[in-house]
């Protein structure tokens, strides 16, 4: 079952105390595309500019991403411009140039519009709201947003969160949106806009999984290099989707299951500059890399 | 099997977002031995003065504590006062009267000299050895330390470290300790100073206990209300001690069963102020949250 994302595709330039790297591929649609790829097909909806290159193209739909959503559009592709100190956690833009998202207007090509499992990564609230429109009886609508839109389109935001099943965002975005800083409890008031189920992601602690009475604590994989952590949360959403899709699932067994599934894909993204990591991996690495995390977090019940 | 540990007795004085409170009994040793006394008999080694009221040796009593290595000086009892903002995981000291606990010498009682089972709680590393020197031929020694004396006594906390076959401490720590920010090649460094095990504190993140070739997490219970996070890790390392000591048991799953049991009554101890919450459980409240734990963590594994 393919999935349908929306959101960017864009150059990064990135600054981390291990290393440098300019105009790389990257942008929230990109990395959950290639992680969602190893497990179903992906209808991807994005735009270009003029500037960007076929290698790039040609990767993507290796991955069996279609590419009849991604509009090519006169101008510059959206570029982004950020460091990293030690603590990976925080990332610092220098720049930010939108170009040609600017004015993106997501459009789904006929061939989109029965979608069942739909990801409407970090852009307007507004416009996820006009793509959810577009989609005809969708099973499973996740979405991702940031502080940038809690601050300035609020009430927009709770607007399409009322459409949404899954919400994926940071922890500190969790106590923002809530507007109350413990977590348990901002989750609730969360889980209250809409969204059955709440995912948070907590960088190098993990995901925290809220649902119906019911919580899930995964860790991330321990890593001895962080190289970069853009795009983790992405692939990680790209992951948890993809199984999702895949499986043709969502009892709590199988949300938890995605849960880690998208813990591992994020774990091999910060391994190395933007998709490079993934584009090296197979479904063995994938595999050997959630029965780590299954002993990583295995104790036995008491009697 | 009873265990020692030396550390502090002390009075706080508290402020966080939820309430204040003023001269509450606190100290490593309190909070360490109330939770270990559930899982066995305690012996305490530490300084109080003369102002330290007989309600709170009652208590500590009751708990099965033994008090014979408790040492009565003229003068006052140490002093902490302390402040929380709303985040929890940082507190800011506003006080610190060291009083009689500043010319502290520990000596052990005739009766404590063959412990088996050691923790050596947050206090200057050459006293830590010191004690070490009074006790025949322990079992299990575990620390606890801090920045202070990895500022000031780095090269005689690893001195110490070498006699010691459990390290306890903040992830912060852990860096600062090993002079690495990647926590996993941090641990590796630590581990080289001695410790076979090392856990890893992380607040609200939980647990990361490092053995040889093995990592195991384990999550902070999610609590709705922390009221006051003071105590916490002493709490812990009483649970994870009392436990292993009770068990006599020191593989790999009983020292992920006893990570576990830390954590539980950790959740405990930040409920309410001092030891309060500590006073009002039993082991069936002990025994119902390690099963959420479980349930919390809990994932399947893929064919």
């Amino acid at each position: 079952m393919s999935i349908l994302v929306v959101g960017s595709v864009a150059f990064d330039s990135i600054q981390t105390p291990f290393g440098k790297a300019d105009d790389i591929l990257g942008g929230s649609a990109s990395y959950f595309s290639t992680s969602a790829s190893f497990f179903t097909d992906v209808n991807l909806v994005a735009v270009i500019g003029d500037d960007f290159p076929q290698e790039h193209i040609d990767f993507l739909e290796s991955r069996n991403v279609n590419l009849a959503g991604l509009q090519k559009t006169e101008g510059k592709t959206f570029r982004w411009k950020g460091r990293y100190e030690y603590d990976l956690n925080e990332a610092h833009t220098l720049e930010t140039h939108l170009n040609v998202f600017e004015s993106f207007k997501p459009v789904l090509p006929e061939s989109y519009r029965d979608a069942e499992y739909v990801f409407l990564a970090n852009i307007d609230p507004e416009l996820q709201l006009e793509v959810l429109k577009q989609v005809e009886n969708p099973k499973l609508v996740a979405c991702d947003t940031m502080n940038f839109w809690i601050d300035g389109k609020k009430q927009e935001l709770i607007k399409t969160l009322a459409k949404v099943d899954i919400l994926v965002i940071n922890e500190a975005e969790v106590r923002q949106l809530a507007d109350e800083p413990n977590l348990i409890k901002a989750a609730a008031i969360v889980r209250g806009f809409g969204p059955k189920t709440l995912v948070v992601k907590r960088g190098e602690y993990g995901v925290l999984m809220f649902g119906e009475g019911s919580v899930f604590s995964v860790p991330a994989y321990p890593l001895e290099e962080v190289f970069d952590p853009t795009g983790a949360g992405d692939t990680f959403a790209g992951g948890f989707i993809g199984y999702l899709a895949a499986t043709r699932n969502l009892d709590e067994q199988n949300l938890r299951k995605a849960t880690v599934f998208g813990s591992v894909m994020a774990s091999f993204t910060v391994e190395k500059f933007s998709l490079d990591r993934l584009k090296e991996i197979d479904y063995t690495e994938i595999s050997d890399r959630y029965r780590k995390i299954k002993l990583l977090t295995d104790f036995a019940d008491i009697d």
